[in-house]
């Protein structure tokens, strides 16, 4: 199995828009932090650097985790999905990892066709972004 | 925040495909298993038999997870991601949740430009597919 590229990333298979889903995972509770997407550059930078960078779908561009509201990511491990479509990050989180201040973007439980918010925000939007 | 639509489903914000991510997650041990995508009517059928359901992409067609190698994953809650185009199941596996036999499909580190096999495999494929 050749899973490496010519410039020694995985062999992504990356959907029609260039893009791999990457998953956030806290790296001590294993708690699903969030969920964005990288593109090859963004994880070329994440490794490099050792942070988190995804690519804004939004914004057209890269984004560097924490890069307004300083809640950045560093990586502990990058593992690969077998199909090659999504990277999990291993990762210490500073602050929240959700822009609507929760620690992680699941705060919402559903349940007997309800959601329900199961978490408490650790800060205010409006004082980080 | 409305976040149910009439059929008292998460008010989802599909991909252009119609479809979201959903990542499964061990209920026990928080690891992450597998993912892959799901439309609105495996949703709903997730949520009445209580056993995960995707939408396979290569088959075109609902993926009853388990429905050729009998591993199934018992969904114990589901979790939305802040901005609806992610679901997150926490699972009771039954087997491997990988059709490479391995107990999650991230299976393989990346360090140091180099892919490596961290994970034994639970079964062989082979005897299950």
């Amino acid at each position: 199995m050749n899973s490496l590229d010519s410039n020694n990333q995985p062999a992504f298979h990356l959907g029609v828009d260039g893009l791999l889903v990457a998953i956030a995972q806290d790296a001590t509770t294993n708690k699903v932090l969030m969920v964005a997407w990288m593109n090859a550059e963004s994880f070329q930078e994440t490794v490099e650097t050792g942070f988190a960078t995804y690519y804004s779908r939004s914004r057209k561009r890269l984004w560097r985790k924490g890069e307004e509201s300083g809640h950045r990511q560093q990586v502990v491990g990058l593992y690969l999905h077998c199909d090659q479509d999504t990277i999990l990050l291993s990762v210490k989180q500073t602050g929240a990892a959700c822009h609507e201040g929760y620690a992680s973007c699941f705060f919402r439980k559903y349940e007997h066709g309800k959601l329900t918010i199961i978490a408490d925000r650790l800060v205010d939007p409006k004082d980080v972004y």
